[in-house]
């Protein structure tokens, strides 16, 4: 591959990424949806201009590892802790409904396999972190009794979602539901979580020792970055995927990491908001290529668009990923009905999260390009839906005086 | 190619570098120097762990664009003309002086090809200022009145360095030394140079109001590098080297860019603080790659260590290369001893500036295994020199009261 084809093949994804973005930010829709639909523009889908090849899908992993170790810094066990038990009954409900309805709707209704049901169930368990904040700090609404909740269960999804994607990640590769593989991979996570976080801490210690020494810039973008991908690398070693070392490596950079016998590993606000401002720029120059490479692996010209069984089957796929979500609220029956009614709305878009669920389904070979299109179809739908909902219900109870 | 086999790579690429980065520092040499010697043990030369590949190379290449766009923001035209006449005489010297007695050794009496032999030449005439600027900012004296002329010259070489490798890269695609040719990229260059900048202001300018209004983060390090690598995709198409497009766009971006006619154009320092602040990191985190991928390009395993033939050709080289640096500080007729000696010594490192010429000299297939080995020689040992010699020089001369 010659340079100069790359290099305008990555001009285009980044700049095309962020017109769309911005223009779907403007229309007050999350930008997320904006970049997918920038590579379906410049993919094989409308225009052609760039087809997904090796350094850009290497690229677009590098994305998403550095995109869930923001994630993992963003996890917050302390204030997870304070928000307490309604966000543990919202995010359990959260996963169990939607799992169960997706589950059932593919499995029982359209007779899909078992993994790929499985798989379609997972998706819909997830809840984007990332938009469900943007949307509560759009609305000035972050610090309310309902947000702390919200932001609680969408942490805890956040770690069910991983772990559940693990399982899948297993049984995709062993081709089939195995116990002994699960029980291996849950002992693993475990173990991984228990340990990756105080490595990746003792790691950072020394970063934040040799920075206060040396001499050459750029000590942290390099250090920090190799550590990422290193732990990512050691997580595909041990059978999880990539991500999962990302995500570890990022909970051990968290602000709010603690751990009760790693107490001494605790670092400075300062040394975290310094490893912050560096990894940021790095973050968000390489994340967009991972969802320019959705819609750019997305090839809808080989799709039915005018089939009826897509729509029909998205059509309920997005029902019943309203309800469930929906439904989570509602298990907290001893709020008031507003609390229930925005804390299920917060939790309904997929976002990214729904989207690794997917994109790993697609590439590992459980899904089907029009399953697939489906889930796209609903976590597109459900990311949209969230901001405006959102929006309309804080107006309409807002004499009931949250 | 497997992404957990490219993730591994690039940690062991920008791990070692950081390493052995680290310990040349310690001992009072240029990083840089242990960034070449990372690739050298672990490419084929020594464990071979690594070895070049597409995805590498690309990222290698990104790394030299964004190094060249960091040159360009601290090419600092004010300050140039301010040290005035001296730093014209001791850079047009420092280029003429190493440049004719390069050629001679290499065309008249070791009969290399005419273009090998403009291209060893040239490599000679370059000067880092990185280096430079990185040891009178060690030795505290980067605001003396000989570093003026020294911070001056090294500009002015920077450009003409430009300049003479795109006239030698226009002359190894044509395969030979041809006028109209060279008229041609010289005047490709001056256009380029006059309107690239403003064009990359403008758009610059788009991006500050851009800026002003956007609300999904990420603004600047997404379109600031797509600027970077269109201006590169733009100068490669114009048949220039892509770095050109890279520096370019950094001269737009500088705090000290002047432009008679552009004045309006003027932005504000506290953008170009903010564009540096949020770059520095990516541009810290690709160009080690540029280097690392320089010593895994250089595998010592196939040249002939023992030849009596390329120690004696670097020998002369070296001593060609310091004589001719030297030289041009000596033009300085009027200054004093002290003066003379310091400028000179100050020009000798070749750095990045040559390893660029170097490279760019072996892969276009001018330069064989063996001269390519004997600049790195040169080069690595210029570099080294110059901040013992500039260490010893200040305190020889110390009394002497500069």
């Amino acid at each position: 591959m010659e340079v100069h084809v790359f290099l305008i093949q990555l001009v285009l994804i980044l700049f095309t990424a962020r017109i769309l973005g911005e223009i779907a930010s403007f229309f007050h829709i999350p930008a997320v949806i904006g970049e997918i639909a920038a590579g379906i523009l410049i993919g094989p889908s409308l225009l052609g201009l760039v087809e997904i090849n090796t350094p850009i899908h290497l690229l677009a992993q590098i994305g998403i590892i550095l995109l869930l170790f923001e994630v993992g810094i963003e996890t917050d066990v302390a204030r997870l802790s304070s928000a307490g038990i309604h966000s543990l009954v919202v995010a359990i409900g959260g996963v169990v409904f939607p799992f169960i309805l997706g589950f059932f709707l593919s499995y029982s209704i359209f007779h899909f396999s078992l993994l790929a049901s499985l798989f379609i169930g997972s998706t819909l368990t997830a809840t984007s972190i990332g938009i469900t904040l943007r949307v509560l700090r759009d609305l000035k609404k972050q610090n309310t009794h309902e947000s702390q909740i919200i932001i609680g269960a969408a942490v805890i999804d956040d770690i069910i979602g991983i772990v559940l994607l693990a399982l899948l990640y297993e049984f995709s590769i062993s081709g089939s539901v195995n116990f002994w593989n699960a029980a291996k991979v849950l002992l693993f996570i475990i173990l991984f979580f228990l340990i990756a976080p105080i490595a990746a801490k003792l790691v950072t210690l020394t970063i934040k020792k040799w920075d206060e020494k040396s001499n050459i810039p750029g000590l942290l973008p390099t250090t920090i970055v190799s550590l990422i991908l290193l732990f990512a690398w050691i997580a595909q070693f041990l059978g999880a995927p990539e991500l999962l070392g990302g995500f570890a490596a990022g909970l051990a950079l968290s602000r709010q990491f603690f751990f009760p016998f790693a107490a001494f590993l605790h670092h400075s606000h300062q040394f975290s908001q310094k490893v912050e401002d560096q990894m940021k720029p790095i973050i968000h120059l390489f994340t967009p290529i991972f969802f320019v490479a959705i819609g750019l692996s997305l090839n809808l010209k080989v799709l039915n668009m005018s089939s009826g069984w897509l729509w029909g089957f998205s059509g309920l796929l997005l029902l019943v990923a309203i309800i469930g979500k929906l439904g989570s609220g509602f298990l907290l029956w001893k709020q008031e009905k507003a609390t229930r009614w925005i804390v299920g709305s917060a939790m309904i878009p997929r976002g990214e999260v729904g989207l690794i669920f997917a994109s790993v389904g697609l590439s590992s070979g459980v899904l089907s390009n029009d399953i697939y299109a489906a889930l796209i179809i609903v976590i597109a739908l459900t990311t949209l839906l969230a901001p405006f909902s959102l929006k309309w219900l804080y107006g309409r109870f807002a004499k009931n005086s949250l």
